[in-house]
């Protein structure tokens, strides 16, 4: 069991927050409009408390559940709120046609969002390879993950069992950009070769 | 049934060209080393022919079968002798750890390849996501493909069908970053969550 709190209440937020109170976690939810909060919370039901942005969170682990375009700017904002945090950037950083990223060149923003939070928290990328739609259905899935911090790879783990989702870590944080290539990859076949957004990634282990 | 000329005789082009000649495709190999592309046409039978290394292939379909390293080099040196070919780059492009890429900041190697190669010729992306000792395994795949030109994507899906393979389309050759940004992540994987090279990317169509 994980002490979750969301920052953010959109539709991702809402997706994984469903499966964390299926699965048994402490969830918390804090989004600047605190009436949507305290409905989503009650929808949940499962104990689903609601937190004021900006506070330090309830949770021992932050589903960081805002786009990238405004992901620095609240974890700027939040400052040493988030010490010793295990901060879980779910955010895609596609461009408006999702051929392309918003980050600086060789960047990722998952590694942005570690220079803005304190040094005391751990950043670890995950979810974002995942469609918000289909992790709002009952399947199992492949969440992929990344970040350099072992103990909090372990917590978000953890965590992504418990949301019956099958958790699969690709090694430090630098590789978080290619989980955020994988977005447009994503977004791409949809468009493309699929010819539908209800697709989903998935690592098949052979032998 | 497609005519494809392998360029480069290792173990990429030895899985998809056994694979080719089991679909009922005309095979030519091409390497340096005239007498290893003999004995590999003798191993595969099915009437694979041996080209000469610089000449026109015999393919209308060329399969680029060599490492990122010399690709362009290779193309640029083929020249004119590859206008009008559909040209497949299966080439990984990450780094000796296979944490970053070798090629510029914003390009693929495949657009490198386009740049060296005519006018008429037209690549596409493709295979770099599947591991060449995976695809030498007789199972169905997921083969994921960029490129600009719509026909020579068509004979390219064409291709990968009579493989066996199911091929997804992501779009344009701009694109073609992110499939070469699922080699890191793929050898993360293998090294990290799956703890094993045995694993293959698949898409998962839902509904």
């Amino acid at each position: 069991m994980s002490n979750v709190s969301f920052i953010g209440i959109g539709g991702m937020a809402r997706a994984i927050a469903t499966r964390a109170v299926a699965g048994g976690n402490s969830v918390e939810l804090v989004g600047r409009d605190a009436a949507k909060a305290t409905a989503l919370a009650a929808e949940l039901g499962g104990g689903a408390t609601v937190g004021t942005f900006g506070a330090i969170p309830a949770g021992d682990i932050v589903v960081l559940a805002v786009p990238y375009a405004s992901a620095v700017a609240v974890v700027t904002q939040y400052g040493d709120a988030l010490a010793g945090k295990v901060i879980i950037d779910i955010s895609n950083t596609f461009n408006a046609d999702a051929t392309g990223v918003v980050t600086p060149d060789g960047m990722s923003g998952a590694q942005e969002i570690a220079k803005a939070a304190p040094a005391s928290a751990h950043v670890v990328k995950a979810f974002n390879t995942v469609f918000g739609h289909v992790l709002a259905q009952d399947r199992p899935l492949d969440v992929l993950f990344a970040g350099d911090d072992s103990q909090a790879k372990a917590d978000v783990s953890t965590f992504i069992e418990s949301l019956g989702l099958r958790p699969l870590d690709i090694g430090g944080l630098e590789m978080a950009r290619w989980l955020e290539g994988a977005g447009p990859l994503l977004m791409g076949l949809a468009r493309h070769g699929a010819g539908t957004f209800d697709i989903a990634l998935s690592i098949d282990v052979l032998g």
